[in-house]
């Protein structure tokens, strides 16, 4: 029996509505399978924690994360609560970084069922590979004078060790898929990172001569995720690019309520963490309708990592069919409530059995 | 008679092909209006200069630009030619910087006739108000090591004054539309500038209790451009978020080839700058099927800063008669060459007088 130790960090809002979801489907996925188990340990780590405690986690939070096997993460923010980039720099982020979380994986495709803002939506199905650990989300800069002479300084960092790790896994991952991989840049406008990140993906080109590359200005590229998002196969940006093209990605998916991600760790050293790509989403909290999709494929994308392909390609499978005949909550245009859509996928696992 | 003086600075690819419709349509606009008159001067900077020259234009050349009463310019760069960097950085970006042409502005509206890439697209009309001169597009920074060691450091400069007139200059012009101000931030992820950001939106907004304000990450506000373009109004964003709202903007118009802008001067000191948001497109240069509208919109803002509201509203109004009835270039679903729409343009132009 492999057993999986996982720590869940429901987090706040919708979190705390689709992580059981999700757990659930993966507790029947494990009964299916028969050869393997999930241990869930969870974490109450959100907003409220810390406005009792006055951090977003223990002091030695990520000691206690260190030995788990993945971390499966619901969402982290409510801006009533505490300001953004307290929350989200006191636990995603600070997990992303302290565990060395250095890509995030997040895939696009199209769904049948599920409503496009899109007029003539082709069969997109595309992957960003997002350079997580540095760029453009740095803590160096500050702040110098006060009143209207002030002057914020930020400073993006990018180093070769970082940019080719995220630009080689995106290669590995194209020879896998289509061989195909799309830079997002914006060298044009911004002098010395975005230079340095082309340099850096000619020469990691280099190695990969079957992939076809391609490099697109990030202005162009979003525009491009609205006007032929079929063409594109694996994209690698750094990590705020990234961050707009994944949303994109959602957008045109129908809704961000669908989309996973995977914050990977690869040199082993520590556990990687699933979220889904949405926020918490304060404005819908309690009603039951949260879409429970993007924290399934989520688990999917967890059950990818811990080598359990089959296992994630028969719940994708699932999902994909859930979708197609209609279990739609709110924000894809259905009625059905989280439970209705989580039940349903868990019917149609049991009925494989 | 009044005399407008332009530097006309057709640039590269498609921008020689489009500046001298748009050029016509105002000699026109000219003649129609009786009281006033262009003068057209052109410079021909452009990434072939660079070759020849060394730069982008004469060392004196800002001097010569500066005693004209506004620049017109078509696009700049062909990385075939001169990295993208260079080009932008010896012309587009240092008239912009140089002249202080601290806002740049640019709309987008729905145009029937144009085949939108939404599904249902709903009557949007938004402008994007970017500030222009600072920001994620400095100078400042470099790189240290070589190697598998090298690091390259990007600030970002973010000044009170710069930031609070652009978001000042959105207010007001709010308050000659629909009242609604939307900041683009990305104050959860991006430490010392965004929160900076915020602050002083936070403080402008002040003193404007009857503009209605928002404020959206640019992740979701990006993908909100897909999913609900019609409930903006003023959307005011740093130099690169206002760069990627409006190439998303200009694709769900239908086509990058319409999309116009403006970058103004604001305190009188030296011209501002009129060119619309596509680039010099070397693929299709030569063919003769440029989209002239993004131009002539172009040409719009121009006769706006002019103080010409009303020759501009003409223009306007004729552009979107001769969209509507199908007079569309190829990268918006029509066969029309550049010069059959234009001269549609002019015919209906001359029809009104
Ligand atoms: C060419 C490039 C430097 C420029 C920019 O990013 O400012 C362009 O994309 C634009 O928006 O005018
Ligand atoms: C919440 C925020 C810091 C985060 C990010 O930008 O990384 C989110 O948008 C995401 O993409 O996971």
């Amino acid at each position: 029996m492999k057993v999986f130790n996982i720590a869940s960090i429901p987090g706040d809002g919708i979190g705390k509505e689709v992580v059981p979801a999700a757990k659930h489907v993966l507790e029947v996925l494990a009964e299916i399978h028969g050869g393997l188990r999930f241990e869930f340990t969870d974490f109450p780590w959100d907003c409220h924690y810390y406005l009792e405690n006055g951090s977003m986690m223990p002091e030695d939070g990520l000691e206690t994360l260190k030995p788990y096997d993945a971390i499966f993460l619901g969402a982290v923010g409510n801006k009533k609560l505490v300001p953004d980039h307290i929350s989200l720099w006191g636990l995603l982020i600070k997990i992303r970084r302290e565990f060395e979380q250095v890509i995030n994986l997040r895939p696009a495709k199209m769904f049948h069922g599920v409503k496009s803002p899109l007029a003539n939506p082709k069969d997109f199905d595309l992957i960003v590979v997002r350079e997580n650990s540095e760029g453009e989300y740095s803590s160096i800069g500050g702040r110098i004078y006060q009143g209207e002479d002030e002057i914020a300084i930020q400073n993006g960092v990018f180093s070769r060790k970082g940019t080719e790790r995220a630009i080689r896994f995106a290669f590995e991952l194209a020879k896998k898929r289509n061989r195909h991989v799309t830079s997002a840049t914006k060298s044009n406008g911004i002098y010395h990172s975005m230079p340095f990140w082309d340099e850096v993906f000619e020469d990691v080109a280099k190695d990969y001569p079957n992939v076809k590359t391609e490099s697109q200005h990030i202005d162009a590229l979003a525009a491009f995720f609205v006007t032929r998002p079929e063409q594109f196969d694996v994209i690698v940006g750094s990590n705020l690019f990234g961050d707009i093209l994944t949303d994109i990605g959602a957008a045109i998916m129908g809704s961000v309520g669908i989309a996973p991600a995977a914050n990977i760790n690869v040199n082993g050293k520590y556990p990687s963490m699933f979220e889904p790509v949405h926020g918490s989403a304060p404005d819908i909290v309690g009603q039951g309708i949260a879409n429970p999709i993007g924290q399934i494929w989520t688990a999917k994308m967890m059950l990818d990592h811990f080598g359990e392909e089959e296992l994630g390609e028969v719940l994708l499978d699932v999902v994909e069919s859930v979708l197609k005949d209609g279990f739609l909550t709110p924000d894809v245009g259905g009625q059905s409530t989280t439970k209705e859509v989580t039940d349903e996928v868990i019917a149609r696992l049991q009925a494989k059995q």
